[in-house]
């Protein structure tokens, strides 16, 4: 039994989803790991992961939407505005999604199903590069 | 130290919480392993996992009755509908749950709260044939 | 390779935000572990587990304020009142956030961002002792 541990950083393009499954599957590879457990986390208060399907992109104009209009850019709603009207949307945001996932290897593959992608989700208006530690254990 | 891989195949009857806390028990007692850190992982972007109180029933009606207040299927909010109206508040419902949970082992028992379930949460309307991948680390 | 494992018990005093932080790393160092993986269980379906900023404490009673919002206290939209009004929103606040975290190690330190706190959420009226599983496994 091993462990393999790396740090990648992504450059976002401001708020969205940026898909980075492509990355997590080559870190496995590498690592020669066979059978184990991948975890992902992500290093920020307003940036998160998540899993979702990659076939329509429509699905992530649509949850971007979902996630301004429960949480929206409105600075009367929060006491915390200093970084900008983007900020605290992006701390809820994060909150109600994942700043860590895990995710089994089979025959040195991630246990992704066929429609889902490994996504950055980011909160903040401004490009941001956001770091990401990925630790894989297994054999 | 070692690993047990599983995969289980649930079948849910449309929207609403499956229990599957039996069947994950199961595979950590079958597997011999007596302390370790068991990794649930869902294959589906309209499914996902949630660890819920087992039991009052009216806990989960409630439950199911939030994610329709907050995510309503009503296709004039979403672009993505080709899949039918219950399909992008599906997607939305899984980014708010989890797709993946870890429970620690010991004694060769999921270390729940008295009072906490494992749950399957469907969130398309006709039933589905879901695929749990079930990874257990440790000694 | 291998496994430490702690049962901590936090005193809440009511809803809020509580850091713990300090005693996760403490439990990391104290096992001797110095690469791993570090998995925070909460055993309780109204309390819950979040990953946080830990600088502005208004990002905290913001982020109360939006939970409040989104599921308040209105024992008309509930069937389960039995156990209290903040009884089913609690349950709610634990779904839409987490009930364990994972977090690699390194050099015997949690990867967490500079801005980063392990917080428990208390999503009970009244304060509750509330009991987290540690576990940690590496080498």
């Amino acid at each position: 039994m091993r462990q393999a541990q790396r740090s990648l950083t992504l450059r976002t393009t401001g708020k969205g989803l940026l898909e980075f499954t492509g990355k997590a599957q080559a870190f496995v590879r590498e690592s020669g790991i066979s059978t184990g457990l991948l975890t992902l986390y992500c290093r920020h208060t307003s940036a998160s992961l998540l899993i979702q399907e990659n076939a329509d992109p429509d699905v992530r104009t649509d949850l971007a939407a979902f996630f301004e209009r429960i949480a929206p850019e409105d600075p009367r709603r929060y006491v915390h505005n200093a970084e900008g009207p983007d900020d605290m949307p992006a701390h809820i945001r994060a909150a109600l999604t994942q700043t860590q996932l895990s995710i089994p290897v089979t025959e040195g593959c991630l246990v992704l199903g066929t429609w889902q992608g490994i996504y950055l989700f980011e909160h903040r208006s401004r490009p941001h590069e956001r770091e990401i530690v990925l630790h894989l254990i297994g054999e």
